[in-house]
């Protein structure tokens, strides 16, 4: 068998070097032609991957107290392709059973509240696809590089943010977080084409460039985020970026791989069958 | 031009008789070999209405004062497709413009308010389609069949609803009513199908056959909902829905119509694109 994409994704144990991580790599991807094969490996992940949801959410309905739940979280740079991944990957399930909650920056109610009450009220419940654009990892990185809080306040907030994944893995949510790896080259010619194409102007900021002049700072505080939190139960996954049609794949073969650890099986049902069977056929 | 769907499913004006409406039809449907042109039909649709529904959300991130919603309310009995239609129909969108809510029996904090409250709080936003999976309809539906409040309050909901859903159009909500009219014979079969099948146990519920037990006074209320709230602004449309295959296909192509009437075209840049360009540019 094949290596699992879980593997080959997750961040190694260990000294961290974003560096390292090359954003055009395509490792694990089944098919020497690249590209071209995309769009079939897609559909094929479809099939599972929606039969592999519908089973979490039928336990989510039949079991409500003890179904599991799994949240997916996704962080990157501005166009790194949170949304795409989103739309193509998260696209292939059923969307009743995808809860999607982007993240902006804090409303002043919640800024008035400790930084992850804003992220509990937004946890999956039993059987669905929680699915984070941004989430509190930016209480440690814009924060951080814009100076919006002093250091001793953010400091202490990655071993916060791992003491509320723990509990939050303990009570049975499969957390996957999913750094989307995108270059400051690729990041500069996809800022540009929003700029070329009039379909794409709404998708483009001014304050973009601010924040990519930035880079170097984000990158240090994303190898912050991933050395610090970046553990058992919540392991953070980098994903090459800057080839889209990896990216997506790479995302759904991953919550595929993750769906079936679960090993879910049908509820069983909790009446007679015969007997309903029977009280059905006499009203037909 | 063929005729548009909007038209045909449109519930005619004037007195309703919901016996008149062929659950088996296909009117509209393209092609003359009906179920196995589908899927390449339901792909082509998935085309236009991504790139209708990016419009309508590049509205509302860019123009959130202004920007229409849509709110799709589908009612209909037990098995008649409503989760059906949210994932074939619904799902052919990017999730992030979708917000699906489904009314269960209200709680007891819902119960001490109006009835109208819970729905209020779902309203999409500007930008999004909303998908009601049931609606402010049960509280004249299964409300009124099982008597759970008496007749004279059930029967000024009706103008109740009509003057809410007139406010939401006039904030620029187009609303698009799907009643998905199932026959009793399918919907014997269908349950049958749900008790043969381990995999959709799960789906079964033995007081389902309680309500399959009131179909008469449902049909009666049904229509009553039909006659009462079919207005100019908030219409209903009537799926014929014991076809699969063609009630997925005709929500997809109503809501494509829906939004095309729009006329929604990318939003302009609120920013200097020359200049932002040069900016870039210094940058690469």
């Amino acid at each position: 068998m094949a290596d699992q994409i879980s593997d080959l994704l997750r961040l190694p144990d260990g000294p961290v070097n974003l560096a390292g991580h090359d954003p055009r790599a395509t490792p694990g991807f089944p098919s020497k032609k690249g590209k071209q094969e995309q769009p079939a490996l897609m559909a094929e992940l479809a099939t599972e991957l929606g039969g592999l949801q519908e089973r979490l959410f039928a336990a989510g309905r039949a079991q409500p107290r003890t179904a599991p739940s799994v949240l997916v979280i996704l962080q990157g740079m501005d166009t790194s392709g949170k949304g795409g991944v989103i739309r193509h990957a998260a696209g292939l399930m059923d969307p009743q059973g995808v809860a999607i909650k982007g993240f902006k920056a804090p409303t002043k109610e919640e800024l008035s509240h400790d930084f992850l009450w804003r992220i509990r009220r937004e946890v999956p419940g039993p059987g669905m696809v929680g699915i984070f654009d941004r989430s509190q990892y930016e209480d440690v990185l814009v924060v951080r590089v814009d100076r919006l809080v002093p250091k001793r306040e953010w400091e202490t907030r990655f071993e916060r943010i791992n003491d509320f994944e723990a509990e939050l893995a303990e009570s049975g949510t499969k957390i996957i977080k999913c750094f989307l790896n995108v270059s400051y080259t690729e990041q500069g010619e996809r800022l540009m084409e929003r700029l070329d194409r009039p379909d794409k102007h709404w998708k483009y900021n001014p304050g973009d460039l601010q924040v990519r002049a930035k880079w170097d700072r984000y990158q240090l505080a994303y190898t912050d985020v991933l050395r610090r939190c970046h553990t058992e139960v919540a392991p953070w996954y980098v994903i090459p970026s800057d080839r889209k049609w990896y990216r997506n794949w790479a995302v759904a073969q991953l919550l595929t791989e993750q769906l079936r650890s679960l090993n879910l099986g049908w509820p069983p049902a909790d009446f007679d069958v015969a007997e309903q069977r029977r009280a059905l056929l006499q009203t037909i």
